[in-house]
């Protein structure tokens, strides 16, 4: 057999004790598959003291994780300190610059310098890999970057963050406002102390940037997504969505058309009955379309110390039997710059919700407003009264956002108009 | 840039013709994406006139595919010819012997000869790929051998033809026989002129064994599998298992509990809101479940020209890139002969269905045989009289396949028992 293929783990939060967990307990069934074991040389975290439940005993102990990245033992450092600058960015440019290999799960580190950092792996022959990074156990970027390699993909979307899936679908289940929900998410562990990176969408945004690169052979450009997070998403709308036939998702949606990507974050409806719309609890789903493949769904866990170990070994056995397929499936500097558009681009339909004076008339000057942006009226609804006037929902026939938003803007100055309408994209599924 | 990569496409049916489509199609894109060009120097089919719908006229021409396989010019061979022996497999045995590396899309091939092809292609240095041949466009291959490769993995399921899929659906949702259904399908080109192997489960099995193989890292024991074919589902138990929530599927399912492996194909009942249960139409999926990763899920096109073809160039792309994971993930010598286990060693909840007699103390005779066998009854369900007795439906708890049919087996000899009573296994999903 080939000389064991060394590896290095900066960090040892709950994901770095998991790749330390898999190496120890898999050594045999990784090495058949690699065709060659891989041992871990040394280990690298803030905390040297801490227990973390695994034997570290037989690894060299490096306080400065660029240093060890540099090791002349080192084959390839696996990354899991997480950050998008700071340590983890100076592990890994130290680690590439010696030509070492590279692997992370650090999706925001990716998201703002992976176009770099993919530059710098090309440059000295060495393999960068972050597998980990969407979708947590999903092997969504291998699919994108090698088992659809040979289609022109135009579409990739999916429900990218476990926390708000977790939330959106507790809500509906216990009938339960945003706030209770978040706080028993923060209380489970689901949702960190400061949840702002998940329900605001950033994290979402991260991924979806890393997809549309891969998926489009595109520059990696976090800069464009739109993002929208589901802070203001209330349980009325999630109910009344039910009503519909609907469920309420965080989706992130990468759309080319062949001359722009548009790239969004953002609260969307989906039928209920679809894959995505059945998607339960902290599940991650991606959906590809390609133009020979048609349309495939991956699903998984999205997060957790084991789902993201098993990515990250997935990673390290690829490289250590060879592969070197660039970062982002071709070569960085082959990557193309895309213009970005914006939802205008893509009309769907949408769901309007208003809060309307239950008097005659009313609804003809909503009705009215919306037709004169060419906005047409799919399926309509007018609830019983509530707090002095009537709930209304309006599904539109495919619309753009520019005359919705139009619309919304005239119909939220009428007197009749008791509250600030609401407007939630359907995506097609 | 690298030299180009050569191949022989060896099989010019529907799937052929993907091929040459969508190397001509995305010569540029692939090229980028393979790291050197990817050209057809020849193909190969019995009959040289017929319109296929691409040009061919800048291949070479070869009559015998097996000599084609074999030429000097050649770097991997694509084989879609089909059928278990004959020649694909003289074609792929010319080409792996001669050191060419070879795709196929044949399940019946690899199901029966796979593990002397994996160890004529590891003698030679040759890669021997067979995405295409499980799932269509999923790559669902590449993710058990190397996405989930840190796993033990100790299930994979999955729903495996797309033809009995669209039959069962197309029951359910018009209400029709499966003859009816079954002649509508062939009419549309979803099913064979000789159904047989797709309705009587042969085509899943096929799939079965190769999920298996690569899953467990066991032999390719397709010997094993126990097989059963949805001809004998009726449009009754179809409608009982929606009444019951249920939806019948015919499952592939491969267990591995340390010790040995069940293997069965057969229709099952699984929850209708299950992704698997969701499942219309022609759509496979499969699931795999790991030991760190948890659950997956992957959903897609099962067959059809543009999935196959999309899955054949996945396969050629690696293979151009330089990737050379053996066959079957491990060394093919290194596969583990793991002895095969029945359905009674996996208990499961069963459908039972009855037709009984309408008279004081029949139930009781029925739910003493059970009782007699130590199978214990979870749901009940009794029907109004039609065709001279009363349907009765069971839902058991857990319970061995043993135990049950020995109950089934008194049951039926009961005077009050009017037909023949029917078990269905309830799938866990």
């Amino acid at each position: 057999m080939t000389e064991p293929f060394r590896i290095a783990v900066a960090g040892l939060g709950t994901v770095g004790a998991g790749v330390v967990k898999i190496v120890q307990k898999h050594g045999d069934l990784i090495a058949a598959r690699a065709g060659r074991r891989i041992e871990i040389t040394a280990v690298s975290a803030r905390n040297r003291t801490r227990d973390r439940g695994v034997d570290l005993s037989a690894y060299d102990w490096e306080d400065d994780a660029a240093a060890m990245a540099a090791r002349g033992d080192v084959d390839c450092v696996v990354e899991v300190i997480g950050g998008s600058d700071g340590p983890a960015k100076a592990a890994l440019e130290r680690a590439l610059g010696a030509g070492r290999h590279a692997v992370t799960a650090n999706k925001a580190l990716i998201a703002h310098h992976g176009q770099a950092l993919g530059a710098l792996a090309d440059a000295n022959g060495a393999a960068l890999r972050f597998e980990a990074a969407v979708a947590g156990g999903i092997p969504i970027l291998k699919a994108l970057g090698e088992g659809l390699a040979a289609n022109r993909v135009n579409r990739v979307y999916g429900v990218l963050n476990g926390t708000c899936n977790y939330i959106l679908t507790e809500m509906e289940k216990t009938h339960r406002a945003y706030e209770d929900v978040l706080a028993e998410a923060q209380k489970l562990g689901y949702a960190e102390a400061d949840p702002s990176f998940d329900v605001g969408g950033i994290d979402a945004a991260h991924k979806l940037a890393i997809l549309a690169a891969l998926a489009f052979g595109m520059e990696v450009d976090f800069a464009s997504v739109a993002v929208e997070g589901i802070e203001r998403i209330n349980l009325k709308d999630i109910e009344f969505a039910a009503d519909l036939g609907y469920r309420i998702k965080l989706l992130g949606v990468a759309d080319f058309d062949g001359e722009g990507v548009e790239q969004r974050v953002q609260p969307c409806m989906v039928p209920a009955d679809s894959t995505i719309g059945a998607l339960d609890g902290v599940t991650n789903a991606v959906v590809c379309e390609g133009d020979f493949v048609g349309k495939t769904v991956f699903e998984g866990p999205g997060a957790g110390e084991g789902p993201t170990a098993s990515a990250i070994m997935a990673d390290v056995i690829d490289i250590a039997r060879g592969a070197r397929t660039p970062a982002f499936g071709v070569p960085t500097a082959a990557l193309a710059r895309i213009a970005p558009q914006t939802e205008g681009a893509h009309p769907a339909e949408y769901y309007l919700r208003f809060h309307l004076q239950d008097a005659p008339g009313v609804l003809a000057k909503v009705t009215a407003a919306l037709g004169a942006e060419g906005v047409s009226i799919h399926r309509m609804r007018q609830y019983g009264e509530e707090n002095g006037g009537a709930p209304v929902l309006i599904v539109t026939h495919d619309a753009g956002r520019g005359a919705i938003d139009r619309a919304l803007a005239v119909i939220a100055e009428l007197e009749v108009s008791l509250a600030q309408p609401v407007a939630v994209r359907i995506e097609k599924t």
